[in-house]
């Protein structure tokens, strides 16, 4: 995959001690294996849940600077020791899967909030002057009343997960204000690339439809007309180190993508690099009625605040996806 | 006190088999007792936690009828017990104080939102077809960009209660739309009247300035240019009422007061009627730093589709809340 210059980032030089929660995740991993490549002291907390992100493969070949705990966040006791001394906090530890938040809705609460509530708690206590970046997803928004929507869209999610991801991104913004923690929240759209689940759609369809296109199967488009814009994770990689920027501190940000795809676009995009097909289904019935609809983001106040933009299209991505898992599907079955 | 016609409801006449939770705190048994009066079978659930609204006084005198149960939602056990055969929930359940919100923020995410989505997840199992009430705050909004705050305005909370309230209407609104659940959402003003927690202001701020007037001691009035519309819980209870009506199903309504009046203007009032005195502080900082400034409902939508509107003036209101506490303050010390 060719790449641009990299993005002009104007975060902090020193990134200092980082620590990433769900570092062994999708976005997780590939964040941290870019810290490590800028010389970074990397602590990583993971609970590699069953069905979760977290897979130790995507942590693969990292330098043996790259420190690795298994812990829940759910469970408090942990938090100090993994808080004390840092500068930086990426905050990617979450339950993903729009379904699984309506199907074991507690579980995705005790995840995406209690845990979340008692990571903001240990900071204020123990790391009160790190940075915290928190990774948030459009999903809060809802269906979109406008296109593309910005950050002043109302926000209503159609969710157990989207309303469980709004209260954490409010609980971040809230112990800005008042505690004067330097929190950070970037709201994602959908994102693709190594080390993303592609056993199923738990993380996002895209995942399923790769997975299926490398194992040589037709994946199954539904509807197809909706509209999505998509990142590639090196992309976003980029995004979260620019958010480290002193000048984002306390606010909420888009982070989208390249331009708008219909999903029957995206899926001949993946067709054409994997050599495979799909077949358009209708929209099974469970997952219309949480279903957005057509959606992407305005994030030209990030883009003007840091000078980052995604620079990997679609199809290029695509083909680094396609290539990566040819090589390690195994690791991901 | 006198009060004028009744409100002309268009609730169901028969209520039918009703469970309140939270039914021993100060709205939840002024519920509970005109519900007795209207022939209702009531179950009351009440965890009677320390520092909270419930107060066993406060369904003194009520009719054999009604059924007390001292259980904490909390535990998830005890939901299908209380909801199975319940046509209709009236869910007041709630840890009430902003500032207790920032001192213990976890009881309050405990409390106000996975006991909330338990007492949802029970319902689609034990009492599909119940109407469920819920109790809301105008804290949902945080600071208002305008007034009067109608229901479009953005949600934005100030403090860990009201992003907590926010995503607990939320699920009310999600259960509905997903799962047909028949729930409506209520956003409450300032409630004042008999059986409010006077002893310290961790249900509202008139609770403990009625506490001190009523020992004859002066009141404490921060800031004091501050708006705020009030409401008489005798004409809360007729919105809850009103509020079981089913054309209201689904939907998210504030519930105003009589019209806005300044701290200083309301302060006025309750000297004249208690012949107590006040006076006036500086905002204390921990509670200027979640304070939402000036705050008035725009609740032309609920009266519109109920015919609800507030009887009971601020002085008569007043007065009658003051002779309350003059009878009974050895309950609520």
């Amino acid at each position: 995959m060719t790449r641009g210059d990299p993005t002009p980032l104007r975060s902090d030089p020193a990134l200092g001690r980082v620590l990433v929660t769900g570092g062994m995740g999708f976005i997780g991993s590939n964040l941290v294996r870019r810290l490590d490549g800028l010389g970074a002291d990397v602590l990583v907390v993971d609970n590699l849940l069953d069905g979760q992100g977290g897979n130790p493969f995507n942590l693969h070949g990292a330098s043996p600077r790259v420190r690795v705990l298994r812990h829940d966040l759910r469970d408090g006791a942990v938090l100090p020791g993994l808080l004390e001394g840092r500068d930086l906090v990426f905050n990617l530890a979450a339950q993903t899967s729009h379904l699984g938040s309506m199907t074991d809705p507690m579980t995705d609460l005790s995840i995406n909030v209690t845990a979340q509530l008692q990571l903001l708690e240990a900071c204020r206590r123990h790391a009160p002057r790190a940075r915290v970046v928190f990774a948030s997803t459009r999903q809060v928004y809802g269906e979109a009343r406008r296109l593309p929507v910005d950050e002043t869209h109302p926000t209503h999610p159609l969710d157990v997960n989207g309303w469980n991801k709004l209260v954490a991104e409010g609980y971040h913004q809230l112990y800005h204000r008042v505690y004067g923690l330097r929190t950070t929240v970037l709201r994602l759209t959908n994102t693709y690339g190594p080390r993303m689940r592609v056993r199923d759609a738990r993380q996002t369809f895209v995942g399923a439809w790769i997975g299926r296109a490398v194992r040589g199967e037709p994946f199954e488009v539904w509807g197809g007309e909706q509209l999505r814009d998509l990142c590639q994770v090196d992309d976003l990689v980029d995004a979260f180190v620019a958010a480290t920027a002193p000048a984002l501190e306390g606010g909420v940000y888009n982070v989208g993508g390249a331009s708008a795809v219909t999903l029957r676009e995206l899926a001949d995009v993946l067709a054409r690099v994997s050599g495979g097909g799909y077949e358009i289904r209708p929209f099974p019935a469970e997952r219309k009625r949480i279903d957005i609809g057509d959606f992407h983001a305005d994030d030209t106040l990030f883009r003007s605040l840091t000078g980052w933009r995604p620079r990997i299209g679609l199809e290029a991505g695509l083909r680094a996806a396609v290539d990566y898992y040819r090589e390690h599907l195994a690791h991901y079955a």
